[in-house]
């Protein structure tokens, strides 16, 4: 059976970045859509893959991207053409620059992060506010107001940021269902918030464990990771965020709330990595995960408010729950031990991975049936025999690129848009052919339920779904 | 070269556990004594390793000892015989009792542990105060100031708590030399504590990095360790402790001191192996290690006090600062993330190990010279080169266990006594042979002197060396 044909891209494919996400997304784009073959980019700064690329026959221009040259760089390859795709999977590249210029020149775009320029992360003259992923993704809402409409640009088209969202709602429909709370689908985000509130949802967590591994020990003094080392310390190093629910009694005595923007979210003055909260997926059952920052626990938390503001009617709580390769748990172990980032980095490919999973999903808890955990459970066996060039981790996140670029090409002009705001059943169509058994799992777990009980703790048994409870001391 | 014999055990040995270190025990113990070949026993429950003693002409008795039946075991093997030796290298057997048994029958006696019997560490009636190796080191102390001298019994002798006592006298005596301070070997405990404290010796890490590893990914559901998985989960679990220094001018706030014993040391409401600390050995450098509870880091405190009670004249801090190896690190975030211990252990042995060294020594921070690594870099690769059925960590033990052996026949009326009471120069003389290499390393580090800068942590400029810096927040 042929790869089917998903949409046809009239201008330049311009791919910013071909590091590990990049190199899986390639083959995908290759796959199903036409195009003009002699019209497709590469623009990085490594030249690591180069003759891959030459071998495909996709021009590579080895170039940074800077906040000088990005107008012109993409001036270049867009101006005067049909309509091209820019496919931004880079670090240390704006995205709301790029974003903006592509609009302004009418080509589509998609990102899987809203990333600052080189340095931001790192910058010790920011606040800790500053460096919040909240702060980072109101400036593209703050971009989306000023200018709606006009040329699609997705932000945050990824594995998560990204598909999660269109989990969220596939939980939420099943959820309705098995507890025999009758509904249509919702056809807005007013809708989609008030079922969520009425299933009783207190919180969601993205919770994900990541089982590939090599058959040799961590390397000392390199950060191994399954996906960009460079973004996951970035990330691991912001302040922990979490999107914070209404029905929160307690905070922590470090976290803050903003006084701008959508107010869907706080932030803990620590970094996520750092940070562990209590959470649950099917294989290991009762996991840590560390609360690291990520868009979707801002966006899920905004996109199922009902009300709005400091103080709304409903609203979940929503973070990251993530247990990364035990490559990467020893390499955060290494780097906040010895109070430096490894110097040596390293993504694990799908040459060396020898067994284990990505298995990622949302977890809804507090509601009737206690907590259900929805998601793609992707062996690198199964990535093997799907797609080339990358392990589970990378192809959850490619195939959202894939499934958000469709979309694009079949609402091109739906102005800047999050994966919340997307069709989740058309892109989940396109999209679950790479994902492995996507499942639904019901657990009686709950943060309190296996608690350690020689020491103590500050939990509040009178509600086993307070952020109290789950983060772990 | 043929192995130099040691000395003569004129009596019955029996070895009590045949686990990671009893296996590795039995071939020292065969280089290194003449000893009735007929009269060498093994106590333990499990059979695993029966055929192994069986070709060894060691006889076997499929045994476990519990407070009921140890008297009638011990008088079958050593009454009416010639004066022997009991090596108790078990968990779960209440030592003291077994101990104060053997000095009533005239044997000698050895342990690495203040062992309590089955069920105490997890016995959920006691407070954290009875739970802790304080508590276990006095009634040791107890028994010793109520019965002084008789038949030798050494508590305590394996490589920590045991080598690492003799490490910290020798390291002393290389900084006195380099920063010149004229000293003799002094003759007794006040000596020594004296010239800890002329030397400016703040406090003590018992500082260790053990890198071995398998070729082989961690497998989920098992607690994977370079010794007793049992012992290890047991101090893991207890409540971090740490001899307390004079020095020291902030508590944290679940901290607690004793009102009775040698008030040396300190308890922390929260497992020790949750509690990290900022550390240091040569080959990673800075690093975390966990603040697991061990009686060497109250003994030595205890040992090296002037003055007396609660607020002596000088003591140091001292702790065990334990990077185990990563399979070990990630057993403990897999245990403490999911609620509950593994229940398949697996000792890593020489057999599968394929890297790695367990670098054990003693970091003395505060004097002139700032902080000196003294200890053993012993790799598995040199482990298969000297003795047989252990790998690093064993053979650190077990040659300690060897070097108290030899001294004990040498001193067989000493009564009860902890390693830092014993001539180190004599058991490091029988003991060196088996560390591979051991080196003295001075490092200007101290835990603030690598911190990550961007989050607030409460940390005590004015002096680094405060346990409040060390302290892993
Ligand atoms: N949403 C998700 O689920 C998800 C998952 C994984 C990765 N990501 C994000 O995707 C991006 C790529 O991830 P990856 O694993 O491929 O990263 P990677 O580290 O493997 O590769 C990064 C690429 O960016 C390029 N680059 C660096 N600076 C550049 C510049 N100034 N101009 C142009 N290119 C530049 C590098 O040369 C490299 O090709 C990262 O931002 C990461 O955070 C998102
Ligand atoms: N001081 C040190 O440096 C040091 C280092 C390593 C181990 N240790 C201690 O040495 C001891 C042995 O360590 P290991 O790694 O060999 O442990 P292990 O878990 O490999 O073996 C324990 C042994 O004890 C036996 N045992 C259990 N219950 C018993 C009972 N009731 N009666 C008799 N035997 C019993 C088991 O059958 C087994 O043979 C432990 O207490 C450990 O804490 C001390």
């Amino acid at each position: 059976m042929p790869y089917p044909i998903h949409g046809h891209i009239a201008g330049p494919i311009v791919m910013i970045g071909f590091g590990s996400i990049g190199r899986g997304t390639l083959p995908l784009i290759e796959r199903h859509f036409t195009y003009d073959a002699h019209d497709i980019h590469v623009v990085a700064p490594d030249d690591t893959h180069a003759n891959l690329l030459a071998q495909r026959g996709v021009k590579f221009h080895k170039l940074a991207l800077t906040p000088q040259n990005y107008r012109e760089v993409l001036d270049g390859f867009f101006k005067g053409k049909p309509q091209g795709f820019c496919v931004n999977l880079s670090v240390d590249v704006g995205s709301l620059d790029v974003m903006k210029h592509c609009r302004r020149l009418g080509a589509l775009y998609i990102d899987t992060v809203v990333e600052p320029w080189a340095g931001h992360y790192f910058d010790e003259s920011l606040t800790p506010a500053q460096r919040t992923n909240y702060a980072l993704r109101e400036t593209v809402r703050t971009e989306k107001q000023a200018n709606p409409g006009g040329t699609t640009a997705i932000s945050c088209c990824g594995a998560n940021p990204g598909m999660v969202s269109w989990f969220v709602k596939e939980a939420l429909l099943d959820i309705a269902r098995d507890t025999g709370h009758a509904t249509q689908m919702p056809q807005d985000r007013a809708g989609w918030a008030r079922l969520m509130r009425d299933l009783g949802v207190k919180g969601v967590h993205i919770a994900e464990r990541d089982t590939q591994a090599p058959a040799y020990p961590k390397p000392m003094g390199v950060f191994v990771n399954t996906w960009s080392v460079e973004g996951f310390v970035a990330e691991g190093f912001q302040p922990a965020e979490l999107g914070w629910g209404t029905h929160e009694k307690w905070m922590p005595e470090n976290a803050y709330p903003h006084d701008t923007g959508c107010q869907a979210a706080i932030y803990i003055d620590y970094p996520g990595a750092l940070t562990r909260v209590h959470t649950w997926c099917p294989t290991p059952g009762p996991q840590y995960g560390f609360l690291v920052t990520h868009n979707e626990a801002i966006s899920i938390a905004d996109y199922y408010t009902v009300g709005e503001g400091a103080n709304p009617e409903y609203r979940p709580t929503c973070h990251y729950a993530y247990h990364p390769s035990n490559m990467a748990v020893l390499s955060l172990h290494e780097c906040f031990g010895s109070g430096k980032v490894q110097e040596k980095h390293k993504i694990l490919d799908e040459n060396e991975i020898v067994e284990g999973i990505d298995e990622l999903g949302v977890l809804l808890y507090g509601h009737a049936r206690n907590a259900y955990w929805y998601g793609s459970r992707l062996s690198m066996a199964e990535t093997r025999e799907l797609a080339p060039f990358q392990n589970a981790t990378g192809l959850q996140v490619t195939s959202a690129v894939l499934a958000g670029m469709v979309w694009a090409l079949e609402n091109p002009q739906a102005g800047i848009v999050e994966t919340d705001e997307m069709d989740h059943v058309r892109c989940l169509e396109v999209q679950r052919h790479y994902l492995g058994p996507v499942e639904g799992h019901y657990t009686d777990w709950t943060p309190i339920s296996q608690r350690w009980d020689r020491f103590r703790e500050d939990i509040d048994e009178s509600d086993p779904w307070q952020f109290r409870n789950i983060l772990a001391s």
